[in-house]
């Protein structure tokens, strides 16, 4: 097994599974780097050591529907040539982003129920029921030639679940018994004491909102939060408010719930976002997404008065009822003043229990050890600092009856009935992908960036002439994003002397070979900059031919 | 009075104060965007609105010595005319910055000491003892025609400071006996219920932690934090430990501190950071710089094995005793992988309470209330979104008989015996500094920062003929940072005709202006980009004459 994602990092969780000539993925998670980020959107795992051997992967196995598990599936997709395997809920979603790809997955998306098992090669792969924050969540068993390896997907210990499905511990128990060869296991909260709240607990703090809110209510969330939704629509429907979906990803996620069963909107209680205004304020509940406070999603316009049909007014109540993941901070506060400047009243985790995690804690991720029980122990989905605390629970934990193994993206895990161990490991990392369309940003253009951003830039023009030789005449400068103050403006008018002495110092071989001219300049002028100025603009000369 | 700088924003603290035709600085703060942010190291506030009446700042009071209290004086220092007042460990730490930026405070630097009074214009300032996260803070009465006028600084109230210093609560409810007009408040806790910690509260935590280390400790604090590094001294000495400040920062600000009285560490404790080696990891204590994960600061370069001196070993302790400032908790995270991985323990605020906060927070703010009692009152130091709730809470707390203020940078808050009102506003900002020289940067270059950060620079070379006319030619193209897709591809080949059209299109007149031209190939080609590849590259036409 080889972790491509998710090891190391948080997001793009994704491990290639090899049993013979036969790999799977299991789960195809995307990143995302946050705002503002050298305009990347998104990143995916790279999959080009599949080349090494020439192999295309023969299955996709999906834990459950969220992005940072299903998000590289239209990215991988040509590298895929047999089934994708997952709940009901897990395909809905990736057939809605395939579509919006314009991929055609016609029969490849094979619907799976917990307790089911499917065979890929020397593998046979069984699910099992566990509880997160959506519906429809598995982790999974993989029966192989060495033993068996249990991959617990995303989960906490959820024991009174909305929607009556729990964690199917008994399972677990009993492949306890049978022997465990391997566990992989969620790292995400190891760092919090204690077990993960049922998303039961936020039901009471919502129903202290809803019975002192006098104006509009208001409530960001993810909409893949399902069992919030639902929560908040029933609490709605016992309160007297009418429920508006507010967010094209909102709505999207909400009509494949309804469709699947998931989530249920008396028509009665359901508005569309265009009515809000109709109806008095404390008579509407919207549920919006932009928690995250993405400048361009419901929550942000309807912040910034931006919004065709949903404002805020002083007495509305705005509900941040999502983590804040980290990165995003500053524009979630950028957000909440927006809010406040419209007088409404900001709800959030620290004033109110509002959000429950959908990770396990360190003592759920201790019950799952004893569950378990396996040989050998990998925590997986984290940034390193949480496997090795994982690491060291697990220990403790098992008293050292079980082998704890640290590994990070790209090692190549090896097992046989004894154990597992590090055999090496293959070239990994994220694709990047830039917004709006599917090109592929590549380290060269993500550091030409970051120097871009940091000091601008600086074009010179050498005019050469037809012989290759430097020809009289002066290089012009134009520059943006770079700041001139005396000393920069000093170094900008002597820019053409200084180049052209770098011409005249170059060997008589590359005065005619232009790129190893233009790389001679740019790296002499850096340097100039950077012991001139202290800055570090990206110089990118041209060379005109006269 | 006008705040430029901290209301409506965290950070680049400073308050205009004007009575007849005397103006005065309270405080002179910079403010810190944050690490990644495209090269703006600081922002200082903008004075400009003194050039209307031609005016000098005849005086700066600072409160203490904060860098979002004092870090703006040296980029202020042509427009004071008058002192510079404030208590002896503030006005070091100033002198200490006006020297490293080549400037001679002599004589300008004026020592007061809480419950002295200094006479500027018609205002009398009274400079009253508070306590914070560093000794030596003072709140300010102002004493105007008007009537007086309250301004806490940052404060908490630590009943029990390390220093036996607490805060003059007798002055202020006497100034509150005899009428405070107005009190301006620090707002920056006001969302944490209950009462901000002491100082004593910290020790506590650490005693544990040097109980149970067996390995070195490494604690990373704000140089600042004299009362938390003096704490730490002692209790090192207590168990054993011989103490090395790492960081250039933290030695200068405690050999400062060591001067003026407030730090004491005895010779035989003190050992260099090239010694540390030479000592049993159980025998060291590391005060180190670089909390919020700064690159460069000792931590960082300690983490990633990089330091000349120090290095992290498993079974070292290395504890964050500081808070994460927003927009810093990426780079805190990866700082802490970076140290797990050399097998360390890390122990931070979340853990262990070993950090407690200088800022008052919800019954504190009540309290400082309920003891000046002032007609007026206006939150400051604070995103809106705190002020807000200072607004709120001070309501609530004084049951209406304090009309309560909000304003914001720039707003001109005029006061008559009965309260004080806005009375239109002045321009205001931060000027943004390049890093380490002291060029401003304009909103333009930022702005030109951001396109080049998110979509890069495609250069366009336009041949222009000695008429001003075009000539044949094709105008060459030079990107950088720029995603070369098949699309982009395309695009970039037919720029040249694209572009010949453009020029083609102008009006006459234009041809021959230059400017112009590159104005209107530059947002035409922009246009183009945006509509064909969802990219937003910024284009730098260049010019040829030919």
């Amino acid at each position: 097994m080889v972790p491509l994602g998710g090891v190391g990092q948080f997001g793009m969780n994704t491990m290639a599974v090899t049993a013979s000539d036969t790999t799977l993925l299991l789960d195809a998670g995307a990143m995302f780097p946050g705002l503002d980020h050298y305009g990347v959107d998104l990143a995916v795992p790279d999959l080009s050591f599949l080349e090494e051997t020439g192999r295309q992967v023969s299955a996709v196995v999906l834990t459950h529907g969220h992005e940072d598990h299903i998000g590289a599936v239209p990215y991988v997709w040509d590298r895929i040539e047999g089934p994708i395997y997952g709940t009901p809920l897990t395909l809905a979603l990736v057939a809605s982003k395939l579509d919006a790809h314009g991929i055609d997955c016609a029969g490849r998306l094979v619907t799976v129920a917990p307790g089911e098992r499917v065979t890929a090669g020397a593998v046979e792969i069984e699910f099992i029921r566990v509880t997160h924050s959506m519906p429809d969540c598995v982790a999974v068993a993989l029966h192989t030639p060495a033993g068996t390896i249990v991959h617990t997907g995303d989960f906490k210990f959820d024991d009174d679940p909305l929607d009556g499905e729990p964690l199917d511990a008994p399972r677990l128990a009993e492949l306890g018994n049978e022997g465990v060869l391997a566990l992989f296991a969620d790292s995400t909260n190891v760092a919090r004491a204690g077990h993960a709240g049922s998303e039961q607990d936020v039901a009471g703090a919502f129903e202290e909102i809803f019975t002192r809110t006098r104006g509009k209510l208001i409530v960001a969330a993810f909409s893949s939060s399902i069992y919030r939704v639902q929560m908040l629509v029933s609490h709605a429907v016992r309160y007297g408010r009418k429920v508006a979906l507010v967010g094209r990803g909102m709505r999207r996620t909400a009509e494949i719930a309804e469709r699947l069963g998931h989530l249920a909107i008396p028509p009665a209680a359901r508005i569309r976002d265009r009515d809000v205004s109709r109806y008095r304020a404390d008579e509407v509940l919207c549920i919006v997404t932009g928690s995250q406070g993405e400048p361009l999603a419901a929550l942000a316009r309807i912040a910034a008065d931006a919004h065709p049909h949903v404002r805020i007014d002083p007495g509305d109540v705005v509900v941040f009822s999502a983590r804040a993941i980290p990165g995003n901070q500053r524009a979630i506060g950028r957000l909440k003043n927006d809010i406040a400047r419209r007088g409404a009243d900001i709800v959030d985790d620290t004033i109110s229990p509002v959000h429950v995690s959908g990770h396990a804690c360190e003592e759920d991720l201790k019950r799952m050890l004893a569950l378990v029980r396996p040989r050998c122990f990998v925590p997986i989905h984290g940034e390193y600092r949480f496997l090795a605390r994982h690491a060291q629970v697990a220990g403790e934990a098992m008293n050292g009856q079980t082998a704890v193994l640290m590994v990070e993206n790209g090692d190549r895990i090896g097992f046989d009935g004894g154990g597992g161990w590090v055999q090496g490991s293959v070239p990994v990392g994220g694709v990047l992908i830039d917004n709006a369309h599917s090109g592929e940003v590549d380290g060269a253009v993500l550091r030409e960036r970051r120097q871009l951003a940091a000091g601008g830039v600086v074009v010179l023009l050498i005019p050469l002439g037809a012989q290759g030789a430097a020809r009289a005449g002066v290089p012009a400068v134009t520059t943006s994003g770079f700041v001139i103050d005396r000393e920069a403006d000093a170094l900008l008018a002597e820019a053409p002397a200084l180049v052209q002495r770098m011409i005249d110092d170059a060997p008589d071989g590359e005065r005619s070979d232009h790129a190893a001219l233009r790389e001679r300049v740019r790296a002499g002028m850096e340097r100039v900059f950077r012991k001139r100025t202290g800055r570090n603009p990206l110089v990118l000369p041209v060379i005109v031919e006269t």
